[in-house]
């Protein structure tokens, strides 16, 4: 496909070009510290910088190139959203909610600096992302950094992330219905994926139109992610155990394989994707990197 | 003492009538709700309504009336404040912080609603707070509202508030001198504080020598606010054990009065209280509720 200066990129290079631009800047932002800050900060470094694929910040920084922008002015901004799903990872990790004591293969959070530590370490990263969109970002005018820290707050609040998790906590052990699944699953990660595709466009500048074409855009993908995320689970415990494991715990668990059976799933979530390409198919080839996105969303093995 | 329209007005009748003013203003923000946020919001207000006594909030409106401002237009950044203060009571509480199983006489966030919807609670009080800020204010430009966002979010991150409380957990069972001490009030509690007065004096619009002697008043304020804490923690026990206890429990503690005693601790509230009353001394009757409040944190009893 044809990206920039009519050179071929493949998603691969896109995703891992992003990615180092986001690691980077997230490294400046919140540096290794000695003093009195070293233990929090290198906490909250620890599970920051943990090996995630960035795709948050990946998706608004693309969103902002789909419509004409410039992918490092959104940058702080794409940071701040990564510093806010970090928070989550590790207060979802504690033993008083999901109880998980890895993490993408290495010791969780709280496994490493303690229980009271880690939820400090939420805190701060949570803290900090508004900080971080709050400082001067040259690029964006106050109204729209107002206005996107109002969104993006609302997303990962009580009416949006953090709601989804109280729902999921409350499922949990109990035999849920779809209409739970679905609420869980807007909540918990369509909401924050929605509002950094939102909020890349936003400061990039767009009309009305493109910005709801957008937002749908992030709806579906952020479900197809959620869903994908469900489909490997299950996969990849099949794989370690060699036997299918899918009656038992998974039942348990507020996911679409539980409900619908992987294959079912897998049918939605290609739905998902399809739709969601339809969604945006009136934007032009600076769109493709979002169009690979979300076909990537469907196709990846972990 | 004269405030408004020539009518005499008591410190008691002052605090009061500005605590039902947030107290109001903190319902119509944060409502009761029904459906899938009820449990979540109950929780959130158990403890912003536990019986606070809206120190932070009060000082803010009185910090914008010192410098010729309308205590109303302050609101909802004094709302934010609150929540931020009490997200850091509720995480605090829990067992692998504090562990405090009661606070003013109730039951603790954990022991009602039980620790993961506590933490969630918490997480959703602090992102609640910066929705409220980011939020339109007619009064406020965005400029202020973006500058008051990043100076709340510093004081209330791991370089302020957060910062005090990882100190505060890493002290707990260790013998701890006075730097340490002064470490940990000067971020558990002054930086709140002083940026509530801050906040208030900035919205009202004020010069940046006003704004500097505010800013030296809320330090002194702050501190001889945590000394007083102190002060009352221990006096409360002795009165409930009818003896002195202050030389087991207390001296393990990161307090004053554990490093150089009752005595001594109320003098240097008493300094404290005295120099922060010098620093806005050149201010006008407008700022006699701040002069009071001062005071009254030195006379204080609960």
């Amino acid at each position: 496909m044809k990206v920039v200066k009519n050179r071929e990129i493949s998603l691969e290079e896109y995703l891992e070009a992003k990615k180092n631009i986001v690691d980077r800047a997230l490294d400046e932002y919140l540096p290794e510290m000695s003093g009195p800050f070293s233990e929090i900060s290198e906490s909250m470094r620890y599970t920051l910088f943990a090996g995630g694929k960035r795709i948050r910040p990946v998706l608004c920084m693309a969103s902002a190139e789909a419509v004409g922008g410039n992918a490092d002015s959104v940058l702080p901004v794409a940071c701040a959203i990564e510093m806010i799903h970090t928070y989550s990872l590790i207060h979802d990790d504690l033993p008083l909610m999901d109880n998980d004591d890895y993490r993408r293969g290495k010791p969780s959070n709280h496994k490493v600096f303690g229980e009271g530590v880690a939820v400090l370490a939420g805190d701060a990263l949570l803290t900090e992302a508004f900080s971080l969109m709050s400082g001067v970002i040259p690029q964006i005018s106050p109204e729209k950094s107002l206005a996107i820290i109002h969104e993006i707050s609302t997303a990962a609040g009580f009416r949006g992330m953090i709601g989804g998790q109280v729902a999921d906590l409350k499922a949990e052990g109990e035999k849920v219905d779809m209409e739970t699944v679905n609420y869980i699953h807007s909540h918990k990660t369509q909401a924050l994926i929605t509002v950094s595709i939102r909020a890349g466009a936003i400061i990039a500048g767009t009309g009305t139109d493109d910005l709801n074409a957008l937002s749908e855009y992030g709806k579906k993908t952020g479900l197809a992610f959620q869903i994908a995320d469900d489909i490997l689970d299950i996969e990849s415990c099949r794989k370690i155990l060699g036997k299918d494991t899918g009656s038992d715990e998974e039942l348990k668990k507020a996911t679409y394989p539980a409900l619908i059976g992987l294959e079912e799933s897998k049918e939605r979530m290609q739905k998902l994707v399809e739709d969601a390409l339809a969604d945006i198919r009136h934007f032009d080839e600076k769109a493709e990197p979002l169009r690979m996105i979300a076909r990537f969303i469907a196709e990846r093995k972990s």
